[in-house]
Parts: C-alpha cells; sequence; structure tokens
C-alpha cells in the first residue's frame, strides 16, 4: 500500500529527515447512541431501589451543613432540624419537585461550533479533573504546577474527542488558593475554545467563575442565564451529608440556571452498603435530594444526575474501579437517571499506578458501562489514574484513543446497494483479493479507525524497533500534539475585560480562604 | 481488613517464608447473559444483508473443492459446475434447507460436570487455538513445543472461566504431522476434563479424533451420535472457497452428529469488501453454503454459525483485532446467527505484540462485542496474540481475568430489602462508616470479584516493590497454577484403550500426510 503512504506525504507538513505527518484524529462531533441504553434490572427492581431512596429520605434524612440551604428547604416544606441540621423529606413532595428539571440542554462553550448537547443519547466526553498530582514517564509522578495544567488544558482544547474541560486537569498547586479559581478560569477559556467547569466550593469562588464564564462568551446576564455556560459536580460527603461551602455554591449555580451535577461518591463497603442495591439507593437519595435542592432555587435549572457508586479492596481498603461491580452500578445509575428524565453522568476510571493493561482494561470496561448505560457526561474521560490521585499525559492519549474508538463503535453501519459492494465481490474473484478492486480503492484512506497508539506491525519489524510497549508510543505522541497545538482566537477586547476583572477580585484579596 | 488476611491464611498452605495462599477463581459455570443481545443495526439492514448473501451464493456461487461434497449438493439440487467447481444455490432452498439445524445442544464433556450447554443465552470460553509460536515473558517468543503445548492444557483446565478445549493451545511442532492429532488428542483428554475440540483437516484425521473423543468418554458410538462430544471449526478460504481437506472433515463430522462451526474468515479489505455491511454478506454467505452442507450430510446436525470479520490496517495490509469494525461486525454477526435460530461462534482477539494496554483494550473491546453480541461460543478467548501468530502464557492469565470479570458483570443483581441494607445506612450513621456494621460483616468475604491481576495498592507501596507492570503479575500467576495444577482422574481402562488405539494407528502410520 505504497500509494497511502505517498499520499499521506503530500497531506503532513516536509522537513527532510525529521518529516513526522500530523497527528490524525476524528472530527469535533458528539458521539451519540444509535440504541436504547441497556437496562440492566427489571422495572420491579428499579422501582425497590427508587422507594428505598424515598425512604431514607423521608426516615433517615440527609445533613445539610448550610443555613441558607435549610431555610430554603424548610420553606419549600421539609423537615428541618436545625440543632443537627438533619433534613427530612417528604416522598411525594420530592416525586413532585423534581419534575421540573428538564430532560435535556445545551452547555455553551465560548466556541458555538463547541456547545455542547447534554442529554438524550448525546455523550460529552471531559477530560480528568481534580487530581493533585500529574505524571509523565519522563519525569515521573509529581505535584501539579501551572505548566502541567496548562499543558494538560491545550491537550484537552487540542484533542476533538474530548468535549468538555470537565475541571482542573491537575491542581496547580503552586497557585494561591484565595486567586486560583481566576487564573485557571482564564486559562480555561485562553487556552482552550470547549465547555467549561468550575469548583463549587465557595458561593463567592462560584460567583466568580460564572462572571468570567460569562465575559468569556462576551454575553449578557441575562443571556447567561438563558444558555447556561458553565458546569459543575456537588459531591456529597457520602453518607447523607451535604458540604456548606458546596451547597452555597450550588444554591449560587442553580440560581443562574448554570448546570449543576450532584454526585454522590459511594464506595460499596467505605461510604456506602457494601451490596450493590444498597450502595445504588443511598447514591440515588442523596442526587434526589441535590435534584430536589437546584429546582426549589430555580424551577428548571438544568441539572445532572451522577453515579460514581464502585467498590473497594475488602482486604485493603483501597477503591476499585473499572471493576464488574462498576459497570453494573454504572448501567443501573443510567436507569435511574432515566427514571426522572433528566441528563446522566458517569466516569471513565480506573486505579491502576501505569499506563499497563490494568489502566487500559478498567478504563474500557468502564467506557463499556457508561456507553451501554446511556451515559451523557462522561467525567475523567482522559487523562485519569490512580483512583483520581494522578493526572497522566500518556494516559489522556491512550484515553483519547479508546474514546476514538468508542466514538467510532458508535457511528451507524451503512448498508446499501453500494456499501454490500456485490460487484467487487466478482471484481476480486474466487479465493481472490480485494485491496486491488475500484470499491477498495474508492474507500481505503478512510474506511477504518486508524488508532493511535495500537502497534500492527509484526513481531519482528516491533522488535527491530525495541519491542515498545503502548505508553511509549504514548509518550511520543502528547508532545507532538503539544507541539502541533494552536492557540484558539479570542478577540482582545474579551481578554482585557477578563484580565481586568481578575487585577479587580486580585486586589480584593480573591476568595480571603488561604489556608 | 486484617481479618480477611488471617482467613484467607487458614484457607491456604501453609509454609513459613514461602507462604502463598492458592489462587482464588471463580467456580465452573457458564456464564449468560440476562438480557437481550444488542441489536446495532435494524431489522430491514439485516434483511438486506440476508438478501445480498443469497444473491452471492445464487450468482456467484462458491468453489467446493471436495467430490464428495459436490456430488452431495448435486444430488440435494445445487447448480454444480465440475469443470470449475463451482456450486450455485437456490435461494429458497437454502432458506428451506438450513431450518433443519437446532438452535441449541450439548456438547458433552469426558466430565459430565463439564459438558456445555451451546446456545440461547449461554456463552463457553474456549482456550487460544492453533498458534504455532508461544510466548512467556521469561524465555520469549519461539515455535511451540510438546512441553508448551501440555502445559497450555494445564492452564485451561486449571482456570475454570475456560469451558471448551478450543483446539491445541499452541502446534507442538515437535510432534510429526501423521501422528500429531492422535498424541495430542490423548493430550487433551488426559490433561483436561471439558470439552474438546478436533482439526478438520482429512477425514481420516477427523474419524481418529471423534473415535478418541468417544473412548475418552467410555461410550458407544450410537451413544456418541446422540450426544455431540467433539467440536470443530471450518474457516472458508474467503473469499467463497471451500478447502477439500476441511469439506471432507465436515462431511465426516456432520455425518456422526458432532458440532461443526464454519468460520469464514472474511477480513474486510483483504479476503472481502473493505465495507462492514460488504464484508457481512460475503461472511454470512459463506457461512450459509457451510451450514446447508452440514444440513445435507445429515439433517439436525448440530451447527454454530461462525462470525469472524474484522478489518486490515490499510497502510499495511496487517490484520487488526478487537477494533471497532471488529465489535460491529461481531454484534451483527450475532443477529444473524439469531436469524438462522443456530448457536453463534465469535472470539477474543488483539493484535498486540506483547501484554500491554493494546493486548488488554483490544481484548475488552472485543469481549464488548462478543457479550452484547451474544456470542455463545467465544473461541481464543485465553492466550491469543499478535493476530493469532502466538499463544502467551502471561496473556492467558490477564484473559482469564478479564473473563472472569465479563462472567461476574453477567451475574444478577439482587434488589431485595436485604440486600437494599437500609438498616446498615442507619448503623453507619450520617457521614460514617460501613465497614463495620453487621450488614458488611457478614458479606466482605465475596461482595466483590477479586481479580488476579489488578494492582489496587497506593503509589507508595507499589512503587517501592518495584513498580511491577500487569505482565509482570500474570507471569507469576501462570507459574503457580502450573504448580496448584492437578490432573483429573480417568479410568486406566480408558487410558489403555486410547493408547492401544494410538498405538495400531501409529503403526499404520498415522493420516500418512507428513510434509
Amino acid at each position: 500500500m505504497g500509494v497511502i503512504d505517498k499520499q499521506k506525504t503530500r497531506r503532513g507538513r516536509r522537513g527532510g529527515s525529521d518529516y513526522r505527518p500530523k497527528i490524525e484524529q476524528l472530527p469535533f462531533r458528539q458521539p451519540k447512541i444509535g440504541f436504547a441504553p441497556l437496562e440492566l434490572i427489571s422495572e420491579d427492581q428499579l422501582e425497590a431501589i427508587h422507594l428505598a431512596s424515598l425512604d431514607i429520605l423521608k426516615d433517615i434524612g440527609m445533613e445539610f451543613i448550610s443555613s441558607d440551604a435549610r431555610a430554603r428547604l424548610k420553606k419549600w416544606g421539609a423537615d428541618v432540624d436545625e440543632a443537627t441540621q438533619m433534613v427530612r423529606f417528604d416522598p411525594q413532595m420530592v416525586e413532585e419537585t423534581i419534575k421540573t428539571a428538564p430532560a435535556n440542554f445545551k452547555l455553551h462553550a465560548r466556541n458555538p461550533q463547541k456547545t455542547l448537547k447534554i442529554g438524550g443519547r448525546y455523550i460529552a466526553n471531559g477530560c480528568v479533573a481534580s487530581p493533585p498530582n500529574v505524571s509523565d514517564m519522563d519525569r515521573g509522578r509529581r505535584p501539579g504546577t501551572t505548566e502541567d495544567y496548562q499543558n494538560l488544558l491545550r491537550l484537552a482544547q487540542y484533542f476533538n474527542i474530548i468535549h468538555l474541560i470537565g475541571g482542573y486537569p491537575v491542581e496547580p498547586l503552586d497557585r494561591a488558593v484565595s486567586t486560583r479559581h481566576l487564573y485557571n478560569t482564564r486559562d480555561m477559556l485562553t487556552l482552550t475554545d470547549k465547555a467549561i467547569s468550575g469548583y463549587c466550593i465557595w458561593g463567592k469562588w462560584v460567583s466568580d467563575v460564572i462572571e468570567m464564564a460569562r465575559i468569556g462568551r462576551g454575553i449578557s446576564d441575562s443571556q447567561l442565564e438563558e444558555e447556561p455556560s458553565l458546569f459543575t459536580v456537588i459531591n456529597t460527603n457520602s453518607p447523607l451529608k451535604f458540604d456548606g461551602a458546596m451547597l452555597d455554591g450550588l444554591i449560587e449555580m442553580a440560581s443562574r440556571n448554570q448546570v449543576v451535577c450532584v454526585t454522590p461518591f459511594t464506595l460499596a463497603g467505605a461510604m456506602a452498603p457494601i451490596t450493590l442495591a444498597g450502595a445504588l439507593a443511598q447514591q440515588n437519595a442523596e442526587a434526589l435530594a441535590g435534584l430536589v435542592m437546584t429546582q426549589i432555587v430555580r424551577k428548571g435549572a438544568p441539572f445532572v444526575y451522577g453515579g460514581f457508586t464502585s467498590n473497594v479492596d475488602m482486604k485493603s481498603g483501597a477503591p476499585a474501579f473499572g471493576t464488574p461491580e462498576y459497570m453494573k452500578t454504572t448501567i443501573i445509575g443510567g436507569q435511574l437517571a432515566r427514571c426522572y428524565n433528566v441528563p446522566y453522568r458517569t466516569s471513565g476510571v480506573n486505579a491502576a499506578n501505569m499506563v499497563d493493561a490494568q489502566a487500559a482494561y478498567e478504563s474500557v470496561f468502564s467506557l463499556w458501562g457508561t456507553t451501554m448505560g446511556g451515559g451523557n457526561i462522561i467525567k475523567h474521560a482522559a487523562g485519569w489514574m490512580e483512583g483520581g490521585l494522578v493526572a497522566s499525559f500518556e494516559k489522556l492519549i491512550l484515553d483519547v484513543d479508546l474514546l476514538q474508538m468508542v466514538s467510532e463503535f458508535l457511528q451507524p453501519v451503512i448498508v446499501d446497494d453500494d456499501s454490500l459492494g456485490l460487484d467487487s465481490i466478482v471484481e476480486a474473484g474466487i479465493g481472490g483479493h480485494f485491496f486491488g478492486t475500484a470499491h477498495t480503492q474508492e474507500r481505503f484512506r478512510d474506511a477504518f479507525y486508524a488508532p493511535l497508539i495500537s502497534d500492527w506491525r509484526n513481531f519482528e519489524s516491533w522488535q527491530q524497533d525495541g519491542s515498545p510497549q503502548s505508553w511509549q508510543k504514548a509518550n511520543k505522541i502528547w508532545k507532538q500534539a503539544l507541539e502541533e497545538y494552536v492557540e484558539p482566537p479570542i478577540e482582545a477586547a474579551i481578554v482585557e475585560e477578563l484580565d481586568g476583572f481578575i487585577a479587580r477580585r486580585v486586589e480584593e484579596g480573591g476568595v480571603g480562604v488561604d489556608f
């Protein structure tokens, strides 16, 4: 197939011996499942989990460590105990209140071409979010810095299969906490043009980020409220506890009609019952409480049901991801979200310490669960390792490849006279070859997905090249992607306004919470 | 969780510092999917592929390089051209004739506890079959020997998740071809007690193996014909060619009511059209021709529809496996097999050169396809590497782990008052821990799947232990499994009869086909 190589050369950059073709990747598009998500448990079983979660909210209740949240819940009609901060919910009221959440909506990006459809059969992949550490195979594992943070953002921008900046791809620990959100958000808005996230850690922090999202898009406050432009995840402190700072953030986000995803982090056997049914009932109770909270703050506020129920290694207590149990809870989580007719957030996860077979199989098992389960937002889908403690440059590349493969799997199969191609069978002849047929020649360039990592050379060629493992190929690719990366265009006036806002807020001392 | 470690110690072997607990694995049982297999294409699309395949058989036909096969087809009513050996099929006759194949049946093993249900929602995993080479990380890649062959059989026997000896796990190249089948089959029958396979390379070869399967089970000829006890795969020489020796084997197998699986090896772009629809139409034509052939030989003979359509790397022509395209064709192949109401054979495959991330992700993507596609027999499911050129000891262990995970994923989720465990949520308390609850204590031992390979230690512990990759753990496990392996019991009289048969056939010169 020498013809193909020549074709590629003509397309790529030339430069003598250091010539290297550009990375080939899929165009920016949201994958969409063409089939109904898998119903792993029966409707009766689903109903039993739903009812158990309502029982939990009614009989045990949840702790809400925010007086603002408790006051709103009390006004709504919840049974609030100010002494214990416990809130108990009437089941019928819960079922009634959650109906106002939208089934789907758009999450607007600075670049309108990258605005995301959230809900239905659409998938949006988010990059890794929030690890304190970063690693690559050259420099090893280390605390995250601004340089790493920015480089991971560049990769998230570069690769089209990453649709959402799902959070800080690594914590830049060299940035002061009080103003970190300002500089981090500026980087998100300038180094990428994709939909972005903020953290709900304090109300003021959140309002800063909402304001920057507004400036970044160059729109008015009212347009921002019509067009959700910021995504956030609220993790509950399972079991059954809502953190105060996060609740204040949730209230700020929902009141501005921005996207709130409540994700209980219910590791079965640690922060939730050891049985999957029990852990899911608890997950569902906590998620429903969050859903109620958003709809009390603002009817119709965009909400995403988050599921993150996995198991722990009962020998050591270590969290496990990409396990059979994770696959099941991920798929059932989707069934629950569809019960409430809201979009569903899942995660692409693993607990490996390096980009070896384990990292790959746990990640693909995760994706099997998220895809068949109808996940709409796949958080941590590129770069997450060690159960979230590390953002890995090589893992990000592996994940981009895996996500592209899932996306290609989800592309519809075409069956028509042209694709059936009986003429080519006649042309190839009995026992013949299809390489040379007209049917093949017309299609060979893009007939199949061309993976980034897979090494399909024969053993001898591979061995002569030093027997490279997958992570070694990934190591080369992220460096090349950073070289090829181009900063997306942005109006100078917008950057100026962002910088003016940051300067003012820095002068005010940021959020004043340094520790 | 020190309690668990003590429990394990009590169960395992003791021996001072070299103490090592026994490998924990799942019991022997066939996984079963509890949901309908995925329908990736519509009924109309399926019908279009079916009709295209009938057109291929009618208009182009297939070459049958066996005068016996052609004579039978001619008698049946096919349009046979003796000069070109081409056989053309009337579509209606095809549709009528294939109806007699059974929807499901049993494949009998020497140990009745390991007799397999073939068809419906049941899965049977076969070990790697037929590579000329073998590899392990100590001795590297090398041509297969009797020692390797026997050791791989021992591993296939040892691990319960391998249900079927799907062929020679490696070719023992040190055994003479004329008598290799005799010694190989003896090994299968004595080193394992699972269901076995034979190769359809010559009629006489096949009849030897059928006779040995009969002796191994200690049954009569008539009981053997009532109880299929041997499995074989016939690959077509795609496009549209049936090898003579394989046809003679097929006729011998079907006439004795043994299980024939016809598997076209239709690599899109090489031996089949580059489009998936076209490649599947050709696969289907070839499989249907094989199905017709078995039913002509013996109405109701057990038949398995084999699908093995993958793609090639259009840059190099190298075959690719575990790709998005493979997932699609694997799932659609299942839809086709269900059209004809026969069991479906697929494969767990990859094209990696070592047990790295690629080996893992290609394998899990394969399993995603085979599982969601309703595959009944998963060939090459443990140990296959390099697109079938190598049987890898480490890959076999990785695959055992992957297969066990799929099996656990397929175990039904229990939802009842006990599993919902609301009492444990009360017991743990708001923000509390579930490790110590009664609900956890009753269940922690087998609540979750305990993987063989996954390393869930934290980074520091893992690094202190030398940063082992997955393949290094796999390397230890296969050696331990071989140490723990126990030969299954067999009656001395049966071994004597097998040896007598072999001695006689060796004296006769085997199959007399040495080359």
